[in-house]
């Protein structure tokens, strides 16, 4: 079976480009002297995890308990759950995964903490526990003596065992590292537990060399198995032969001379990256196309400084704007070899929101 | 069960909201003259769309032959397609769907309805079709005189029968109703077939009156089933509690006072929306709230305009900005009266994107 024969819109994924990925990151945390954790959440396809796994890898990382049952399920024995875990649903479901795997959680609140000790506590398992830090606006505690106080309330509670810190991303600011620096001076000062401190971040990967020193022990990283345009447009780093995630589109209209539509709107990519200066999406065979409007099954492609126009019936291959959204609406990922369709995945976490 | 059952993020829905939009927009549409033809990418639940056949539509319409399938397998009998169908594994599919229900496929090429065409005569079966005329910038035939050369093309095509015209949106900008007359005129004036011609929108439904004496037959309506924040900001006559569709949300971290941080991003709710003037979503319990942010899994909430700012562990309720691909991000919807759970209902035709 070749891409050829593959019905469009078609989520591929490049095996050669996908391996080489796995290969640069693991060396690129490897010689930082930190373990490597990748984050699911880009793939969600256990193969993929396992092929992460083999490369060095040291464990996985998952944002919901219902995701993290995918892999554990898969076999993977070393999961941190970087997410609040609120709600008694959620609470039962971690402590029945805290008997099959080694699960740790991140945590930003007593709120937080205090239910999931008391749940497994009355389950007799046993729950990592990392605190935490604010790196942006979205989660994570403030300061180190907020750290330290949680550290501390971790510590006393039953059915929870504190690991040490995370937060995402690690950088490139440099207040981040300077926050894990006071921290982790003030819980060794304390005697908490620091053996697990996790960066994360796919850009700031290649900055993680300044964060062994200060005491991380390990880096999340998620979008580097795929990459695509929204890194290319951020980071030096990387570049669109690094992009091993596509779509196969169809074109199917060409309502005037310079607009060619294809069968992916925003409900093959999503329409984040379009609006804005940058060209969102890059088409390997017309890379001067732009898309410029999205309805949900329909992708307007503005064909003007094409020196060849898009026909109605060819098929175009497209890095999308953002990987990790994009993957997440398609049930399948055909993994091919050059022209050649060498397996075809299902995403088996996708819809696993819980 | 009641909602409070529920783990979070749950997609629900309001039955007495959704039987009074379904209600509403018949009424409108058969006041108007026309039969109402449900367009399901909205829900993509057949068991809404048997609802809205029980209240009158003439039958249903899809962007995907796939979609279609899982209506078709639910013993819905009249299927337009709204979308150019190119490609081999497609058309042979389209073709098996017209042995077992009436279908008709929109076209805007000489290319789509010839391959259509070829592949309905070598199986025998016969497909209806319409010449779609381009509204906007996405698809369709520019001209009424392109219109008659295709329809002329079609007529004499063997497998398809011309049924006449349709477009999206047919409205509100007056020249889409004129490019319509001037077709219909043109295709009287040549003996070509107008016995279906298609008007579209939830929008310009409000409008439909004007569409019947041009010749218009029918009316396609979509997100009217469960209404969102983007047509309450663009439409007059929707408004917050004709939204059928909601998000059960928890509040999991608070990093700042006036931050709350929610189980639903940009997964959960796309980011379409976000960064305008307007507010994106809307919070049941906390309309001064605004959605400044989403990562994947998280929603970062400004709560400073609150007078009581929402606690770790709260449940609050979002009306999503727009409801398609909100559902679309999900596997069920749950249908909710008062604070009951009545049905839980698979979203059977996500991820049909063929």
């Amino acid at each position: 079976m070749r891409i050829s024969d593959l019905d469009t819109p078609a989520l591929i994924c490049d095996l050669d480009i996908l391996e080489r990925n796995i290969a640069t990151y693991q060396q690129l945390i490897s010689d930082a002297g930190l373990a490597l954790r990748p984050h699911i959440k880009t793939h969600k396809v256990p193969a993929i995890a396992h092929m992460q796994l083999a490369a060095g890898a040291s464990g996985i990382c998952c944002q919901k308990v219902t995701e993290a049952e995918v892999f554990v399920a898969a076999g993977i024995k070393d999961v941190l759950i970087s997410y609040n875990i609120i709600g008694q649903p959620k609470l039962e479901r971690l402590s029945r995964l805290a008997r099959q795997a080694d699960v740790t959680v991140a945590v930003d609140s007593a709120y937080a903490a205090r239910g999931i000790s008391a749940q497994a506590a009355a389950d007799s398992v046993e729950v990592g526990v990392v605190i935490e830090l604010a790196m942006g606006n979205r989660s994570g505690v403030a300061t180190p003596q907020d750290a330290v106080e949680l550290g501390r309330l971790v510590t006393a509670l039953p059915g929870v065992r504190l690991r040490g810190l995370m937060g995402y991303p690690t950088g490139p600011d440099p207040e981040c590292l300077d926050f894990f620096e006071a921290t982790i001076t003030a819980y060794r000062a304390e005697g908490l537990c620091v053996e697990m401190v996790s960066g994360g971040g796919t850009a700031t990967a290649w900055q993680a060399a300044a964060q062994k020193p200060i005491g991380f022990t390990e880096h999340r990283v998620g979008t580097y198995i795929y990459h695509d345009c929204m890194q290319v447009q951020r980071s030096p780093h990387i570049t669109l032969d690094d992009c091993a995630l596509r779509v196969i589109c169809t074109v199917v209209s060409r309502p005037t001379p310079d607009i060619a539509t294809i069968d992916g709107g925003s409900k093959t990519f999503t329409n984040e990256g379009l609006g804005g200066e940058a060209k969102a999406h890059h088409i390997i065979e017309y890379p001067e196309a732009r898309t410029i409007k999205q309805n949900e099954e329909h992708g307007v492609i503005d064909a003007s400084a094409c020196p060849r126009k898009p026909e109605i019936g060819e098929r175009i291959t497209v890095i999308p704007y953002h990987a990790c959204v994009t993957a997440n609406l398609h049930d399948t990922v055909v993994g091919v070899r050059g022209d050649t369709v060498e397996v075809i995945w299902p995403i088996l976490a996708r819809g696993r929101v819980h």
